[in-house]
């Protein structure tokens, strides 16, 4: 088993020097806190980790949730991890203290999902008690609130996001679960009985907390059809019986699904109604469904980059382990020196090229959904343009915070497995299970061609293209910035043309959009997401270099501290030497005026 | 479970249409078949594939063999499988008629490797067996092929390649299993106690099978150091005792790996010599070893790179039936008809790109694998010049049709998965499986990297570069031809572009090389291999291209035959326009002239 799955002074360049997490505590939502109390937090949930997470990675995959008359098993680590992230405050970091939570900006309860997720991601329940909990205090009554978040935040009441069906995938204007309005007299205000199935309801049922709430989306008798007419409710396991009990709420655990991978996590089947007698709450407004969860959106996606370059980081980790400790024939301009020993694979070429890829990936990755979460955080608690505008901004790279850890995660962690040769494909060491792992996180949340045609069919161009303009400000004024050291002009050149290039692909493609041919505008939106993605990352590099030369230049700094940030200068190179020249293809294509997308099933199946 | 896992179509283009495998038949060794008898064994294969192969896909998956008491357990319908695939002549399909076999050539017994492996590559059994009677059969005694070949060629032994061992990976000249002589009076000439151990030794021990035949490296005591220094000896599990009966051979399993994928077969880890009672027979010279185990490298290559081929193509047909079914969504210039049903998937612009990427992949990777047949079979029965380009060339593709297959095959399954959604993660249908299966190609038999490094360090450079002369001749002569048609001239001239392109990053490589700077040369050997394997498989296409342009215009086909040939020349410029101009930026950094894989540990790890 690795020993190391995050870099610690990583993390504190990120948060402290890079994006001076501390600079949020001017506004008066977070002025509780300052560096130490953030700093205290991480540790926390680095104990928690290392004690109660790392340790049983490979043991929560290989006992995987089971449906037992009607009642899912789940590892017994579950419930003791719930019961201490619960205690430590870390379920409710993010809430208002009149919640019972600890008023953390995003920046820094993301990042303790970073760490939670880096040592065990079969462990994921707290991201979505922490989801589901807020949907409640954000849009619900005060006694949902009361009702519901103590026990969700305190651990031991799951939470869930019940929105996928059967039909409905990634189209949820066909959700069909049905709400039929009660009397207030039966259940009180604003109760629903509720009919349907929902699939794929990642922690939907187990046995380590005391009920489930569930955050579903159902559809009002008699509402409009399509995306209008889907409202929220709160369904829970066992529904409050009025006496201060709780009594069964007829959901039922239909199956669970066997996954390739988070077989940590039960991914459920649920019915509701099966003897209708499934009571739902609604939460705010009739047919406001769909908005509330949108608003929630950028937060679940966040979390959902953040498991990705989380699990791509702990792969990385175990691999360079790996490869200093692996001997392995002889360096290549002393192949016949034959009684010379063998040397550790880090010293072949192709395996540093491997590992810097991996570093490259997810350090890169890891920066932007910082950035991400700073962009949330302001834009919750900012006023007027400056809200406005960190909300424009984080609207606009949220698909590329959620799909280019999680795309290029996928192939990070086929690096970190290629590195241990034919051991990563063994369960001797944890690779394979990251492999594994990993592979959901481009489908969670919205697929990625869903996040390529929400970029460009929407972010793009929403607020006459406002969006991509602030982001372009952003990227020129960083350009400026690394202009000024001789050694990172020839990078913040090679960004600027990058600019540029993108320009001319959205030049290239916006004519068929202004014609209304939304199918060709998106036809290769995925390329441009990936595209796009790049050049975000390289801004992200780049940024991480200008910090590390000016604290070089500034703090003369020595040992360690001075490889680090040497370390990561040298990254950002890479970075712009082996990735940013995939953009030349891909603009090649997305400047293409050929369509080939349009073919024939039988030319496909023949 | 997918009812098609492969195309039968595509495979008769490739045989008949494209490669005109009966023009085999003029050679002597081949002229006992045509084209009937060539397509009477891939019936053959296919009926074995439908019936005892493809059904048992899951369940192999689920039942993986454990070790009690020193003894494997395989899924019982191994033993079913072997003995058909034995019956039916398959195993020893490539044999000369004296061995037993049908004197086929490799193109056909490819072909037959590559259906029942898309059928099912958990049943990867019979290819270690025909592989390590070749080496006995070409290498051998008569005594030693009387005694091992018929029963192995039966498919009641079990043949493996024991070459790697905890020590030594990827580096053969480490090998330290040592064979020491014995009197030619105590187990008769030619044999040698041998003692050590081997890891990752698929199909190394099972119960399928009354024996198992190990064709094992080891150095006999005081040979030369590295890799002139190594044999080849026949170390059986049950070894003749001399009166017809058979005695134990002192080979201890000591463990199985369990991976994860290809779970059906046992990879083992075996030990010699544990009571001083393991002997080896020795095949051919001493210290021969690795050049044998060399001129069968190519046999196995193409093995694994048809097993790569057949995997994604079983997820690419697995992803085509789910797409047309699955509805989901309205199209997206119909995104507010609220009313009108969701649309199957396949009409999705990024769907159908996903599915032509793996068309692509999968139907290119498998042309170039029987293109590399072909020179294979020529090079073994053609004579003078024309054998020596065919082993050239072949040479030459080797590292490409091994890698090519496993690595676009790793990324083609992983859009197949995409392509069902969520439920692609779950064992509800076939693709998570065979994401996991195909994983292991990248790594058998010299893992890319190698590839790379064989490609670039020697193949080509040797005879003064008179390979990459060969095939730029032969591309040339295609372009040529397809110049010739309207429509296929701009991908005729891509591919020049393509050519000159290659030999401009040749040029500015050479000079490492020259100068004798071997780590510098091949930094970058892996994105050579990839630059270079995009070209290879766009000449595959442009191939199929002009075959199916010269069929539509000559033979007027009509109905399936006529949208065929069409898909076929329409899936040609999809690889043209979406994965050819990946050289841009594989180029750009292959003749950059910053060096950046060189970095400390420490600038890795902090």
């Amino acid at each position: 088993m690795a020993t190391t799955y995050f870099s610690k002074r990583n993390l504190q360049f990120l948060l402290h020097e890079v994006f001076k997490a501390e600079e949020l505590t001017k506004y008066d939502y977070f002025s509780a806190h300052d560096r130490e109390t953030f700093n205290l937090v991480l540790d926390s949930a680095t104990y928690i980790a290392d004690t109660l997470m790392h340790p049983y990675l490979k043991d929560i995959d290989k006992n995987q949730p089971e449906l037992k008359n009607g009642q899912v098993t789940v590892h017994p680590k579950v419930k003791e991890y719930l019961k201490a992230v619960g205690e430590a405050g870390l379920i409710g970091a993010g809430f208002p203290f009149e919640h019972g939570g600890q008023q953390l900006p995003e920046m820094i309860s993301s990042c303790v999902g970073f760490i939670l997720m880096a040592a065990n991601n079969g462990m994921m329940y707290t991201g979505l008690t922490s989801g589901a909990a807020h949907l409640i205090t954000s849009f619900g009554s005060p006694e949902l609130s009361e009702t519901y978040v103590p026990n969700m935040l305190a651990g031991t009441w799951q939470g869930t996001m019940a929105l996928t069906e059967p039909q409905a995938g990634s189209s949820l204007s066909d959700v069909t679960t049905s709400a039929t309005p009660l009397p207030d007299d039966q259940f009180g205000p604003g109760a629903y009985k509720i009919k349907g199935q929902k699939v794929f309801i990642s922690a939907g049922d187990h046995d380590a907390v005391e009920n489930i709430v569930h955050l579903m989306l159902a559809r009002i008798d008699g509402a409009p059809k399509g995306t209008k007419g889907i409202s929220l409710f709160v369904v829970p396991k066992y529904r409050p019986d009025g006496n201060g009990g709780f009594v069964d709420n007829d959901v039922t655990s239909t199956g669970v699904y066997h996954k390739m991978g988070q077989k940590g996590v039960p991914a459920m089947h649920l019915t509701m109604g099966t003897n209708d007698d499934t009571i739902g709450y609604i939460v705010g407004q009739p047919h406001q469904g769909l908005p509330y969860m949108f608003q929630m959106m950028n937060e679940a996606r966040i979390g959902v980059g953040m498991t990705a370059a989380a699990i791509a980081t702990a792969a990385y980790h175990a691999a360079l382990e790996y490869a200093k400790e692996r001997p392995q024939s002889r360096r290549l301009n002393q192949k016949n020196l034959l009684d010379a020993p063998q040397t550790p694979i880090i010293n072949h070429p192709d395996v540093r090229r491997m590992l810097l890829f991996q570093k490259a990936v997810t350090e890169g990755s890891l920066s932007l959904l910082i950035e991400a979460a700073r962009l949330y955080d302001i834009s919750e608690v900012a006023e007027g343009g400056e809200k406005e505008n960190a909300f424009l901004l984080l609207d606009l790279l949220m698909p590329v915070a959620k799909s280019y850890p999680s795309e290029m995660g996928v192939q990070s962690v086929s690096q970190s497995l290629q590195t241990f040769g034919g051991y990563g494909f063994t369960e001797d060491f944890p690779v394979e299970q990251l492999y594994r792992d990993i592979r959901i996180t481009p489908i969670y949340e919205g697929t990625t061609g869903i996040q390529a045609q929400d970029l460009l069919g929407r972010k793009m161009t929403i607020k006459g293209g406002k969006a991509p303009q602030l982001l372009f400000a952003e990227i020129s004024k960083l350009i400026a910035e690394a202009s000024t050291f001789d050694d990172l002009k020839p990078y913040a050149d090679q960004l600027t043309a990058e600019l540029k290039r993108t320009q001319e692909v959205m030049a290239s493609l916006m004519p068929h959009a202004q014609k209304g041919d939304i199918e060709r505008y998106l036809s290769d939106a995925t390329l441009f997401l990936e595209m796009f993605g790049i050049v975000v990352i390289a801004w992200q590099w780049l940024k991480q270099a200008v910090v590390a030369k000016q604290l070089l230049l500034t703090q003369n700094p020595q040992g360690d501290d001075l490889i680090f940030y040497e370390g990561k200068i040298h990254t950002m190179k890479f970075f712009f030497h082996y990735e940013v020249p995939k953009t030349l293809g891909l603009a090649v294509r997305l400047k293409d005026t050929e369509v080939l997308t349009i073919v024939t099933e039988k030319e496909l199946a023949l």
